[in-house]
């Protein structure tokens, strides 16, 4: 089996599992209860938060934990939106970011907030100009995502943190699922004020994820209760997935620096080879795209029937994002960059993880020829 | 090592472990995805509902995956009150609810709704006539738990339900954290619409919980995005956890009859034996409390100092609520049943789960006996 998935998610390292299993089973308990197993408990998610602010470089204060990718990046753009109501209502995103950043500013624009949503080159990408143009008297956030789940292109953080620099009452919110551990960010220097992970996307556990909110920021809470997480997100602390997460994450970052040059590799090679195959078209762009991720499509066989043939040969691959999967509607990244329906509707996306080796790229290739001569007989 | 603090948290069943990790390591794939390594987490995730919703006796279509209780209350009482909103802007909860309640009321009394907490008798009780009472045309929903978290008080769910045949617009929202197991509810038979429980109360996993919605009740999530549980909870889901969660749920449902008659015993020797110590006034009602939870107070001694000095005796048990633990604040269910502040000052709560057996009740009881005693003297 070669898992080439790894953006829908990804195994837990056996490391990670281990920290979750002492920690459930042996400090299970309360970290609000005032005894020593709840005070156990309750310094096992302060070394956690710790961990974790010290792997992203910021104060352990700016991490809150939270239930993955799409409660943190609810929590930040809700919670900012919510806060800001008074100060304006005009919100600027980009067209192609994940789905628990869309359907938020749908429902904003029904509650009378108004969203610009920008559009994306043929590469993906959005423009630093276009946003500088977008701004408003009234605009109160930013929200745009730091690698593309589905073709993998980095957007310009850089760049908007520092245009964002001349207009210090617009809030920045940055979902970086995708981009950690695959492509560096400075949460500080970039002026990023949200920022959302989820652990599941690096082999942590599904229904952990954080998000850093930098220090004055403010959120109105998605959560409200007990008054956990500095009051910013209440219920009971996942101790032991949020253990696990910082596990994971220490993982990630000492392995990132050999695994993205591992990763480049086999992605260039996989490029080279697609390349060969006649009616390919690749859509992740060959400069300033994540090392992890390459979308192409293959000219007349649906991704969907192509993605069962490859499964048949023993190769996990998507036709878009996992969230998207089913909806059977084409990519709306691809539509985005200009690609004509009828080949985003064939479009397929691998997406690796450090420990991927070049023999499984080789393998794929070999699949992916296999599969796409047999479609095409087929189809005559 | 004595643990009589379980309504703050339980330690979870080794089964349950064992189903996560299983889960976690062999069937890791995103039930969103379209191949097969995503179509095994799918089904885990399927019969994990059903079987949650046989427990529950109702449709797995009205079981919702959430991270937890505090989740499950904002998801019910914000998703309720914001779809709702043009209807009326009138919420009846009560005086004595969990954190996750009353935070939530606090913060849509900020956004214009009208909040009428009903008092509690001295039995911390709230009163059917009070809920009539207190309807309006307005009204849009009440939310009453099932069983009070701090002293046990069960209330009247039978009879609000059957008062709110009367009122088809207004929706029933049930806080039904600490009662899963210990106190049964028909959830058709009283007319709930929608019920929250949390895993980590009944030896599941912290960070998963249920919101159960009866068919035709409809809410506005809180977490939007990929259309997760039939787009009214967005996020990837955490498969091992809800799976955790069934079989949590399985074996407390299983246990829960005689466990329950087990606990009651506890319960009673722990009352008799409580009320021969000298300046013992329990909270705890006779008549209609759960059979788990024993509150009481020792007059002169603040509840933390003697959690402490218990502590010290290898006996675990709380001030009040975990989440209400650090507050310093004095009990407000106790407050709103007309308990002097300094008597509440003096609480604490004991909770049990099916596996304690008397022979740990008669030793927490010998700890009380001697803590009590020790702390006496130095305060002479």
């Amino acid at each position: 089996m070669i898992y080439f998935d790894n953006s829908a998610t990804t195994k837990p390292y056996k490391e990670v599992l281990e920290s979750f299993l002492t920690v459930s089973s042996e400090y299970f308990g309360n970290p609000s209860s005032l005894h020593s197993i709840g005070g156990q408990a309750e310094r096992l998610l302060t070394q956690a938060r710790d961990q974790v602010a010290k792997l992203l470089k910021v104060r352990p204060a700016e991490i809150y934990f939270t239930s993955g990718g799409t409660e943190s990046n609810n929590m930040a753009i809700k919670g900012a939106a919510q806060l800001n109501r008074n100060k304006g209502r005009h919100i600027i995103t980009s067209s192609v970011e994940h789905a628990s950043v869309l359907a938020v500013m749908e429902q904003l624009s029904g509650e009378g907030f108004d969203i610009t949503y920008l559009p994306v080159d043929q590469n993906g990408r959005v423009s630093v100009d276009d946003i500088d143009k977008a701004i408003r008297k009234d605009t109160i956030l930013i929200s745009i995502m730091q690698v593309n789940n589905e073709v993998g292109t980095i957007q310009p953080i850089a760049e908007i943190g520092e245009l964002l620099k001349k207009h210090p009452n617009i809030l920045f919110h940055v979902d970086s699922v995708q981009a950690i551990g695959k492509v560096s960010l400075s949460l500080y220097k970039n002026r990023v004020d949200f920022c959302s992970l989820s652990a599941h996307k690096f082999h942590g556990l599904k229904g952990t994820g954080v998000l850093f909110v930098r220090e004055g920021a403010r959120l109105a809470p998605l959560l409200s209760g007990g008054n956990q997480e500095r009051k910013m997100r209440s219920g009971t602390e996942n101790v032991a997935g949020f253990v696990a997460l910082a596990k994971a994450l220490r993982i990630t970052m000492g392995k990132s620096e050999l695994g993205i040059t591992n990763m480049k590799k086999i992605q260039s090679s996989l490029r080279k080879e697609l390349n060969e195959i006649e009616g390919v078209n690749i859509h992740t762009p060959l400069e300033g795209a994540a090392p992890n991720i390459l979308n192409f499509s293959l000219e007349g066989i649906k991704s969907e029937v192509f993605i069962h043939a490859l499964e048949q040969e023993g190769v996990f691959v998507s036709t878009t994002s996992a969230c998207s999967s089913k909806k059977k509607s084409p990519s709306k990244t691809l539509l985005a960059m200009g690609i004509a329906e009828k080949l985003a509707d064939s479009s397929i996306r691998i997406s690796l993880t450090f420990d991927n080796t070049e023999e499984e790229a080789r393998a794929v290739i070999t699949a992916i020829k296999k599969c796409a001569n047999q479609l095409r007989k087929v189809m005559k």
